[in-house]
Parts: C-alpha cells; sequence; structure tokens
C-alpha cells in the first residue's frame, strides 16, 4: 500500500493509559469508553480521524490488516447478522434473503453498520450475502431483472467502507455457497459465480475476504481457491455442527481442507448457537493440530439457542425463520460464549443471525479487560447491568450486579410451549431432486406437494 | 388550516382502486403495497409528496387529524417501542431510560422512524419518553447537565416531523410519568413539569398529544388537564393490568377520570402482554359505557409474553429489563392482537416496548383487508410468510402458508429455564420511602441494602 | 354406645411421653413413631388393642368420633384416593371406576386401607365411590348384572372396618354424584339411590357418613339430607373451583347450602390441586361467617397440578386420566399444602385421586408438631429426606435436609412437553342432551361423532 | 426335577384358541384376558392350578425354565421396581433401599408381587436387592442387628415362590452391588457375600438366579461366576449407559465380559430412561457380535425421563429421590418402549425403579399380537383407553382411542419448573475416598462437610 494511502489514516493501536479508570463508577471496569467525548457518528466526517468512534489509541500508527491483527495475538470482534436484523427492519425478504436494500435502502444497511461498529465490531462485512448471480434470480425472487449484481456488489462494498472510516475497522468482502453447486453445476461453473463477486472486492480494494456460509466443504474450497487469486487473506466458515459437513465430511477433515484451499482463518458460523459451534470448531482445531496445520480459529454463532437441532441446523428447526423468539440469547448468554470461544482458542469472535448490535457489544464487554478499552456503545451500557442503579423502582436498582444476570434462567412467559422442538431433518442434501434450483417461483402445485410431505408436526396445534 | 400548509400536502385519503390486485402472486392478498414503485425513503423528499412512502392515496385531499380519522372509523396504528429499541441498538441507556439520543444521535433515532413509517404506523411519536427535567437529572443520570430538556424535546420534534413527512402519519407529542410525582410533588409542580415539554410541542406544532405511561390514574389526569392547555386533541395511556392502578384504582373508575380530565383517546400501554392489556382495555370500555361517556380505544402493549405479571407488570418479572428475549412476541402472535383488539372496538392500534418494525408492520398486515392497503414494508414481507416459497429447502417452502405459522407452538430452546416467573412484588408504591426520588447516583450503601432485600428468588441459580 | 363395644376397645387418646425422643437421630423430630416397636399389621389381630398402628396412646380412653375430635381442636388426616391407585395396582377400570374390586379382589383394597393407616389416616373411607345402582349399569359397565350394587356396598364396609381396628381410625360411609341427576331424574328418585347405599351403612354402623364428588350442589344437598337421615355426622365435599359449582353457584353459597342441608363438615374434594382447592374452601368459609353459620371445614384435593384447569377441573384436561404422571405432587408439594391448609383453619385435611399413601404420611410429617406424634410409615421415613444420610453415594447423603428438598423445583424431563394445557371445556353441564347417560354402551357411532367433536388440540401431535 | 414336583403343576404353555375373541367389545383386541372367569387371587389357591392366573393355557404341559422360553423365542416379560414402589406405599426406607419389609411386612410385599403377576409378569424377582450382609448394617441402617440376612433373604424367597404359584411365573434369586467392592474388598471377600444370599437361594430352589444393578462391570463378573456355581441359568444387568461402566468400560465389552463370566442372558437395569437404555442395550449387542458370542438380551430401564443425565444416571439427578414425580413414564411412554425393545430383539422386558404394576401391563398389552394374549389385569383397563366410553362426560369418552393418546404430549402443570436438570456429577467412582462405606451413620460433621461441597444448584431456589 502506498504511504498517504486511506489505511495510513487509521489511527493508531497503543497500549491504554491507565489513568482512564480513575473516577470509574460502581460496577464499571476500569477501561475507557472511546472516544471519551462522545461524538455523534453521523458528524465524524467533518471531524477527521481523531474524532472517529474508535479505540482510544493516542497517536498515529501504521494501519494493521486482519492477520497482523491475529498474529500480534489480538482478539478480532466480528459483527452480526444481516439478513435477520434487516428483515425485521423492513428492508430484507425471508425466504431469498437477498442483500439488494443495499442499494434499494442504502441509509437502513448503513445505520446497522454503523451499529455494529459502535458495538465494537473490527470488522464490517460487506452485505453480499447471496448477492451471487444465480441466488438473485433464483425461485421467483427476480432481483436481477431490477439490479444487476454487480450494482448489488459494489452499493455493499460503498457502504462498508464508508462507515469503516468512522472507526478503526476492517472491510471483509463475503461470498456464500450458491444455487448452482446445489443444482450440480461443475467446478468451473461454480468458481465462475464467486469470481463475479470477487472483481467487485478487488476493485473497491476490501481489506480481506470471507467465504461465509457453506454446507458443503467441497464449495467452501473452491471458493476459498477462487478467492485467493485476489491475493488478500482469506477466512472460511463453514454452516456445520460436529457432525460434519452435508457430506458426512467431518469438522476436523473440513478444517484441512479448508486450510489446504487456502485459508488463514476458519471456522463455522451460522446455524447453530454458540455451545454447538465451539464444540465444533474445537473439533476443527484438533482436525488441524493432527495434520500439524496452522490457522486462526473464528466463530460466528446463530444468537439462537438451538439444542434440539440436528445436522441441518436452525434451518430445520419448526419456528425457522418466524417463530425464532423465544430462542433469541441474551446478552448475557453472549458474554458467556464469548469467554468460552476465547478460552478455546478462537480469537476472532463474531455472531450471524440473530446477532443485534447489543450482542456484539456484549462479545466487547466480556473480552474488555483482554482487549483494555470497551467499545463506543458502552457508553450507553453500565456491564453488568450497573445502570440499572439509575432506575426508579428499588428493586430493579438491586438487579444492578453480575450475581444476579450470571445466574438467572429466564422465563419464555409461554407455558403451553415446549422447551425443545423435533426438527424437520428431510434428510435431503446435494444431488437430491427436490434441492434442484429454478429460476421460476415455486408454482402452486410444487407448493401443494411440499405442503402434503411437511414432515414435522410434534409442536404445531392440529 | 391556511391554504399551502404543511398538512395540505398530505397525500389523500382516497378509496384504493381495485385493479391493482390483478396479478397477486400465491397468497398475496390483493391490496397494494403502497407506492408500488419503490422509493428509497432518505431520497423521499426530493421527489416531493407523490412519492412519499404513504397509503397509496391516488388524489390530493385535505389532511386529517387523528380526531377526524378515528370519527370516521378508521383504523390508526401506532409505532413501537423506542427505549426499548434503541437501547438494543446502542443509543439508550436502560435504568434511566432517557431519550437524550435525539441530540447524540439523531440519524439514529431518525431511522427507527423510518422503519416504523416504513412498517405502517400512522402515528409517530416524539421520541420524548421520559423527558421531563425532573427525570433527566434523577439519580446519577446527569443529562441535564450537558443538555437541556428544551434541547432534547426539540430535537425530538424536529426528527419526527421530518420522517413523518416522508409518509401520512401524524405527529403525536409525548409526555409520561414524573419522579416528582413519586417524590410527592404537589399537582401544580407536577403540572409545571409537564407544562414545560408542552411549550416545546406547541411550538413545534405537533398534530395531537398523548400523555401515556402513567401508573397513578391521578397524575396521568394532571398531565391531561395540562396537554388540553394546548386546545389539541388529547390521548392518555395507563400502563394498568385488569387489578387497576398502583393506587387501586380500577380501570374503568380511571377511563372515566381521564375522559373527564379532557382525554378524546384513552387506553392502555407497556407494562402487560396485549392479551392483559386487552383485557383492562375492557374494563375500560365498561366503565365509560356503564358512566355514558364516549371516547375512542387505543392500546400498545408489551412485545413480550407476560402471563406471570402482578400488578407492577414487567417491571417485577425478574427478567426486566436484561433478560426478556424468551417472552418477545412474534410476528403471528401480533397478527393475534390485532385481530382481537379490532373485534373489541380498539381503533388506535400500536405497541410499546419490545414492539419492533416488523411487530408493527404485523398489525398493518393482520388489518389490511379493513384497511385496504398494506404497508411499505410489506414490499419484502409475504403475509403469512408466503415469500418462503422462494427459499432454497423444501421444508422450508413447505412453511409458506397460514395454517403453518397460525398454529406453530414454539419452543424456546431453553429446556433449563422454566415457563413462568414469580414477580418481584416489593408492594412499595407511591407514599412509600423506597420511591422518593434523589439527584445523585444511588450510594454503594444503598445498593447494598437492596441487594439485601431483594426477595426475587425463584429462577435465579444459587 | 354400650359398654364393651368395639369403640372402647380403641386406644386411648393421651398425652406423649416426652422420653420417647431422647435418642433422635439427626433430623428426626422429637416425636414418636407409634407404636415404637415395629409390629407387622397382618399379626396385629393377634396382639390384641395394645400392639395396633395406632397413635402411641398408653391407656384405656373411651373412643371419639369425628365430630368430639374435631370439635376438640385435633387434626383429622383423611386418606387418599381408591379408584386412581387401584387403577394403576390392576384392580379398577378408569372410565366407570366403579369399586366392585371389593368384592373380586378383597385383598387388595384391604392392602391399600392398610397403607393410608399407616401413613396416618384417621379416616378409612369404604371404598364405595361411584356404588351407587345407576352407576354399576351405565354406559356398558355392566357390574349389576354379576354383582348387585349392596353386596359391593356391603364388601366395602367389611373391608374398612376390619382395617380400621388395626389402628385408631374411624370409618367413613361415602356416597358420590349420581348418573340419576345428570339424566335429570327428580329429587326422590336421586334421593332413593342414596337411601340404598345408606341402608348399608347403618347395618354395618360405620362412625359418619361422606357425600362427595358432587359437581352441583343441589343434589350434595339431598345427598346430605338423605344421610342425616341416619342421625350420625355428615361431612360434605363438592368437586368444585373457586368459580362455582356446574350451575355457577359460588363457592360460599355452596356452603351455606350444604350446612342448611346438615351437613357438620363442609369442603371440597377432587378436581383441583392443592392451591385452588384451598382457595375455594377459603371462599365457603367467607361464606359461612357472612351467614353466621359453623361447620368444621375439610379439603381433599388431588395430588396433581392443575394451574391450567377450567371450571369443570381436571376432567377437562387432555391429560386426564391416562397421561396426569408428569403433574402428579411430590412429598413436598404434600407438606407446603397441609401447612397452608392448617394455616386456613382446616382440621379434616386428606387428598382424592392421586394421593398414595407417601402423600398421606407427607400431611402427617408436616403436621406433626400439632399432632404430637408421627404415623407409623414415618419407621420407614426420616423427615425432609434425613435416611439419606444412608445413602452410598456422598452426593445424595448431601440432600438429607429440608433446605434441599423445600426449594427445588423439579424437572419433568420432558422438553418436548409444554408445562400447561388448554382444557377441553366443552361446557356442558346438567341440562345439556349429551349428558344424558344410558345403560348400553356407547355405539361406535356415538363414539364416531364424540371424536370427530373432540376440540381440545394443543398438545396433541397432529 | 421328579414327577409330581412343583413345576410339573404348571399351567401349559398352549396356543390360543381364536374363539375366545368373538364377542371384543370396541377397540378391545381379539385376544383373550386369562383366565376368562376373573378369580379373586387370594382364592386361587383353593382351586388348583386350573384356576390361576396365568396365561390362559388349556392343558398341562411341561414346566419350561427362563432359557427354555427365551430359546423359544418367547416375549419373558419381567416386574417392577419393589424398593420405589414399597417407599411410597410406607415400608422401605429410601436412603438404604435395604428390603427387611420382606420380614416386617409380608402382606405388603406379597401383594406387590401379586400385582406385578396380574400385570403380566413373567418372572418374580425374590426382594432381595441390597440384601447383602454388609449392606444390611452399612451407614447406621442397623437392620442386621435386629434381622439376619438369611432371614430376609429366606422370607423373600418364601413370598416370591408362593405368589409365583397364582400363577405361571418363575422365580429369579437376585443378588447386586456391594458396599465391599466400594469400599475397595477383594474379589474373594466380595464373592463370600454373593456366596451367603446364594445359599438361601439354592435352598429355596429358585427357578434362576440374576445379578442385577452393577455400576462395575468387574464386580458384575465376580457375581456371576459365584452364582454360576449354583448350575442355574444366570441373568446378569449393570446399570450403565451408552458412555459405559463407571471405570469406563464400554458397553460392548461389559456385554462380552458377562457373557464370558458365565451369564446367558445380559442387559440393563436401572439408572436411565427406556430410551437411553436400549441405547446401551444396542451397543451390547453389538459387542457380542462382534465377539461372535451369543446371549440373550435384557432390559428394565426406569419409569423415569432423565434425558439429561450424566454417567451416573439418575442418582446424579437433583430430584433422586423424593422429587422425580414429573418425569415418571405414561403408560403409553412404555408401549412405546416395549415396541422399541422387541424391534431391537430384546426379548426380556421388564422394569426397575419406578416401574409400577400399570407400567408392567403397558408391556404385555403392547406385545399382545406377538404373545397370543392379554394379562388378568387387562380385564380392567381397555387397550388405548377404549374403557374411556364408558366414562360420563362426552369430551373423555372422546378419548377412548389410540390416535388421541399415543400422540398426546402431558404437560407437567408446573410452569416455574425446568424441563431438565443440571446433574450432580461429582464424578466419584471406586477408589474415591468418599466412596468408602462404614457401618455407622453418617455424622453430622460428615453431613456438614457434604452439605458445603453440594454442587448442584441450577434448579434449586435460591
Amino acid at each position: 500500500m502506498a504511504p498517504g494511502s486511506r489505511s495510513s489514516q487509521r489511527v493508531p493501536r497503543a497500549a491504554l493509559t491507565a489513568s482512564s479508570s480513575s473516577a470509574a463508577p460502581i460496577g464499571r471496569e476500569p477501561w475507557p469508553v472511546v472516544p471519551a467525548g462522545v461524538v455523534p457518528v453521523d458528524r465524524a466526517e467533518q471531524h477527521g480521524p481523531a474524532s472517529r468512534v474508535g479505540r482510544g489509541h493516542c497517536f498515529q500508527e501504521l494501519f494493521q490488516g486482519i492477520l497482523e491483527r491475529l498474529d500480534a495475538g489480538e482478539i478480532v470482534i466480528g459483527d452480526g447478522g444481516f439478513v435477520i436484523a434487516l428483515e425485521k427492519r423492513g428492508y430484507v425478504k425471508a425466504g431469498p434473503w437477498t442483500p439488494e436494500a443495499a442499494v434499494e435502502h442504502p441509509e437502513a444497511v448503513r445505520q446497522l453498520h454503523r451499529e455494529f461498529l459502535r458495538a465494537g465490531s473490527d470488522v464490517l462485512q460487506t452485505f453480499t450475502f447471496y448477492a451471487s448471480k444465480d441466488k438473485l434470480e433464483n425461485r421467483g425472487n427476480y432481483v436481477a431483472e431490477k439490479i444487476s449484481g454487480q450494482t448489488v456488489n459494489e452499493a455493499a462494498c460503498d457502504i462498508a467502507k464508508e462507515v469503516a472510516k468512522e472507526g478503526d475497522a476492517l472491510v471483509g468482502g463475503g461470498v456464500s455457497q450458491t444455487p448452482s453447486y446445489l443444482s450440480g453445476k461443475d467446478e468451473a461453473e461454480v468458481k465462475a459465480i464467486f469470481r463475479q463477486q470477487l472483481d467487485v472486492f478487488a476493485k473497491k480494494n476490501v481489506d480481506f475476504l470471507i467465504a461465509e456460509y457453506f454446507e458443503h466443504v467441497e464449495e467452501a474450497a473452491w471458493a476459498v481457491e477462487t478467492l485467493k487469486e485476489s491475493g488478500k487473506p482469506v477466512a472460511a466458515t463453514l454452516c456445520i455442527g460436529p457432525e460434519g459437513d452435508l457430506h458426512g465430511v467431518p469438522p476436523g477433515e473440513c478444517a484441512v481442507q479448508l486450510v489446504k484451499a487456502g485459508a488463514s482463518i476458519i471456522g463455522v458460523n451460522c446455524h447453530f448457537d454458540p455451545e454447538t459451534c465451539l464444540r465444533t470448531v474445537k473439533l476443527m482445531k484438533e482436525g488441524l493440530e493432527a495434520a500439524k496445520l496452522k490457522a486462526h480459529l473464528m466463530s460466528q454463532p446463530l444468537a439462537f439457542h438451538t439444542p434440539d437441532c440436528g445436522k441441518q441446523g436452525f434451518i430445520d428447526l419448526p419456528e425457522f425463520p418466524f417463530a425464532l423468539e423465544p430462542r433469541i440469547l441474551t446478552r448475557w448468554d453472549v458474554q458467556k460464549y464469548a469467554r468460552e470461544a476465547y478460552n478455546l482458542g478462537i480469537r476472532y469472535i463474531g455472531g450471524c443471525c440473530g446477532f443485534e448490535p447489543y450482542h456484539i457489544r456484549a462479545i466487547a464487554e466480556e473480552l474488555a479487560t483482554e482487549r483494555g478499552f470497551l467499545p463506543p456503545a458502552s457508553e450507553k451500557h453500565g456491564s453488568w447491568g450497573n445502570n440499572l442503579s439509575m432506575h426508579t423502582k428499588p428493586w430493579v436498582r438491586a438487579r444492578a450486579r453480575k450475581e444476579y444476570w450470571e445466574n438467572l434462567l429466564p422465563a419464555s412467559g409461554r407455558p403451553y410451549c415446549p422447551s425443545m422442538s423435533k426438527p424437520d431433518n428431510w434428510g435431503v442434501t446435494k444431488g437430491a431432486a427436490e434441492l434442484m434450483q429454478q429460476k421460476e417461483a415455486t408454482t402452486e402445485q410444487q407448493l401443494k406437494e411440499l405442503f402434503k410431505k411437511q414432515m414435522f408436526k410434534s409442536n404445531i396445534v392440529a
């Protein structure tokens, strides 16, 4: 990178001054929320680098990329789930889950990026999930007729880079699994799909690349190989559990294949809750150790409890995608996850579907000791609920402490509902006719056949 | 109103053309999402009224206020809960719950208003909850030292009015209960607090006024009397359940007092789930009928299931405010609520804490037949999940139908947690020493005494 | 009563000697299990009164009837539920629930009486539930063709009296509601049915009479009036909840009618859990006080948790009668019930369906302080689990204490099941054609119509 | 065996006559309840063999032992759990769980045997669980001071043999694990303990021997070797789950060791629910197949749901032993178990702790087609609830069918309780000092240390 390039403007990664903690209120950790002077983020650019929502660094320093950070032993906090969050905000269509909102409603995408940045994310992923050409025109989702894949990918890069500059974040350009692979297209065809997105990432000069949300390690390896053509660092995550990928390749072996394909960071994302994901990453780690390979570890689990999931993850749960609410993680669940991920040696710690900004903040707060600072959004959040000491009601003030929240077993308020569900478990995977994709909308006749075939029934009222 | 005034620019409230439904996809109701051509809301102002995110009206018409709409039998959809939503986004501090973000992070407040507007809200409430002077400097929440109450209230009005213009929404200026009342201040002192906010609402010319979130009908009546000084319509909601206000005044009697104080719209908000709120509004309705009084009915419940609440509502639940996740309503729960509210004769139907934009959209979708149109955000949401017909997996496509979602009993994925909690139930109310408020932060000693007194234990791990 | 009559042989009701507690083991209360020398009950008769399983009385004393005991302020412990217990043991048919086992398998009935006696029951009810002529030949239950009602009632009296002599128990002759009433027969006809059973009770000289399990106070009052013809004390219980009888008569008014009909002891039995029953008895008590009437109070609730029941009680629960297991009370639940019943002023404290001998023992153990002694079966049960100190495993020994069991919230091990059910709630009561009874078996056609009508569905897997 | 010996009097094992099913009521299977004429079991002996509660055999036949039956492919139904059932009836002390009731209260033990016989048990196990000398005087359970081990074992044999004659049942003499093994005694010492019980079984000439409830396969193998000295067939069950014995020996290897020690029938009993036990037996079966060994398979699981158990089974659950109620299996759960056990190739199918007579009847009813007859107690039980067609209430009659009960998900009525528990999991096993046994009662000091050490807390109210 040339001197004076954008990256050199990044705020430095210096040690924190201890003095900042002198007047910490009750329960507040002795780490600064940075920057101390609250600056509305939408005015940040007028102020230049010094006022950026960043990490409290006090002097200029060379910008560091994802691998430099991880190699130095730093914790890198990822961001949360865009499609689920933006669906709830009204900008993404559940079903196709495609990211055309980057073009249609850039302000909404920008705002979500900002919130994750404030919450502590060190990486902003471009909102390019399922932005491959074949997905934008799958099963009646006629996005591609109005907006080209290139337009979507470019808009997403622009937004992410714009917001990243407001802080000290890296931009990761992301690709994910394709309908083409599922429909049996060959390696060359599938790689060509990835390459279309990669061309945009290269042009927009993102900081690194992420191949995420792959159910089959074979396709993920193809993605990694394609992304490596750029020369940038590549991270790769599968959406698998301890049983391995949908073709039955165990996690340890998956990890080996991804590293051999060129990934520097490997792990899992989506499909399972933190506990299940960490068990899976542990198996990956052991696989790498057995193969004497090295890579950084990464986890971006769901913010939903899924102890009852089968191999296919939360997609199989009867509650997916419109009744997952009772499963949403609390911030305290996330703190537990962050600690356990850290203890397992994972240093790229983020979330996926269901992770809202406050979940990401919980990662940053749990690991504030290790990181030495709190994220900007902690200006509005006392650790372990200590701001409740300002509540009007005395019994709520009595909850302003760690032991309370750490030990609470929250009720659902749903006594007519069960605790666990039987997953759908159709057991079809790549190769099954039912998984062949089509550009046209699913017909009424096709739907009727599916309705008839629906096997899950355990918590449907007859 | 003068010709050319802002209100005359509002889009008209015309009948819908039937032709718009000719090519409805499977499961899609025959009502237009309006406007048909999707226009990014942040560019709306450049386009003028015709492109506003509105209700699909086809010609100019005089602007109608809240009472004209309700008197005409229209359904008015309220908005959702700001403090809880913005807390999760990183802009509001739980505990004090004050709205200084309107000054500090206007872009975040603006975006949430937009999302509610897109979701179908006919009213945007100014983000002035707890923006009374005495609350901005209560118990160590030293907001007022940095930002005056007037500044907060003005900023909130400006944002709400700006976004309202992007559609066809009314702006309601809101006041809520005060620490002064709880600390035993007299009527004149408490009314003076309300009047400070009212001065701003008058200056900013909001469309109508809302007195909301009152636990004591006496204070609510004082608020209504104060707000009526403006000459604008006043709506008033208590945060009470079927047992009545915290002094034991039953709902029917509360309703009578509010109407006699001058409220044109009365009902409940916050503290309880839809089912409990509707039971309360029913009692209010019966009280008015018995007293031969008339008023429009309004409900803005929590988006949390609270079958286990006592008189004090969800504040008493051990999960409040940081572990309420398993109680969050699904969109289907909200559709059921909207239908039942409508059947009960309620025409101002909205939400409070926990209501996210997709919950408001669910109200608008459930009542689309009665209203004749769908909200803008339904461009991204097939009714009853019909967009799932575009999902990659066949068993998820099989969920693209009403019977599936209507009958699902969602699991929590939390088998170690109970279904219901024992509320804290300290039983203190106005008059109790423990409820005297103070400007200074709660001291460590005060906290320790509260910790010792904490009675709730039923689902805390020892 | 004549000198030398059976009752004069009863063991006396003397004060307890304090010395018996000198060597109490850890956690054991200082009350004697009586008699100290364990005597197998089946050899008791050879030993004469001194060795009977009784209350540790040391010298002869006049026998005391039910009213003398209650008038003296004594606690009288009832027995548990015969039809449910004997159904599980293989001797009673669920559906008709008739007691012909008294003739067919006397040893099984005798053994259950003995177990309740050992557990602390002061009253043994004759196993004559539903032993009215019209019930023995209802809906295809052709018992009466083989065994006459008189034979059943006589056998039941003989067994109860035989076992009562093994201890110091009273025999209560019981009648319950009739198909005749439900089918619209008049007062004279219904009373004639009761009188058939009463003739046997008089001939067998039971100690007092019980009219129990009535859903309609009108029929219960007829029963009381009939039983009073004998001159013996009469107790009367309805199987109702706080909403009152099935015709809507509130509990307080029901109590008044029963006392006016001649009952000396009134209360509730069956259909609801302890908590609900106690709320109902409280209403009855208040009704009597308002009417300035006096009666002893009695409660014999279910040993099943039924927070979700409607007016019709557990009959309406989808789990009735073959899937009630997860609702069974623990012994600790029963101890809580016994204490609360006592605190409410109830002195005749027993159980109904679901109460097994160990549940009755729990009543006796909870009230051992007030009664001054423990029941014989406590020789095998350390209070609050203290015998666990003899367990092999150290962590089970750690459970040998009150605080452990008192505070445990037991799990169901059924994560796919809900906590509560929607009751069936057909809402039919006396007068509805569907409740007309018939001697003949329900036909297949009749069943098919019922299957179609079945409304409950909430926790049936489709 | 000599002609005219007891066994020759056994009723024959003939094919059933089809005619008996001609007048089957609705829903009743076409298998006879045998004997058709109901004969009170306590009068059975006066009638001689022909009237015994048996299997409907119509002519004399040679008695068949356990192996002849299994070798012929017959299903052998075991009995249920004595210590838990008799604890609830008031005759066994939880903690020590020793069977001195066989001497103290023979009528109670006899009655339970009879109930299991009526329910369909083909085997009556002598009530000699934990009747080893060292267990009768362990940790303050001073039974041996009053009643010798020999007396207990002899009484238990006498009762079992007496009841077995009332039907066509075999008597199995049972031994179980010893405190001596746990305390580190050597093979000779432990075998000497077993031999004391075996001497009684030999003298009383039981039909075969059972070594059951062993946590360590090493001790179980010692038991089998000892029992084989008698020349009678030996069955052996471990109380282990899929993780293997407490020393970590996997189930497959355990099975091999037991067969090599001389067992003809092997499997698991106690500690886990049916589902877990069947998974374990499957592993045992696979172990035998891999080792090319043959044995009959046997399962006697708990009648408690234990999905949350660890390696130590239900002993570790916080609910053990006094709050297991919500986990009790319904009869329908047992029918499912019986079918799955049968499908897995298990032919000795019974139950352990929690199995009441009606649970055993459920096995017999589920397998009535395969066995050709119903057990005597089915005279009081219509299969799949069909006797409910005789119920008074129409909505209960609507439950008289298989689909209803098969698909019901029963609620607990305990909304404040969780679905699953965290087991205690102290992780101590043979060799740990805490497992050393002592004759003396646990001292208060020892208890206090244990109370302090108690780790389980997850569903204890603080």
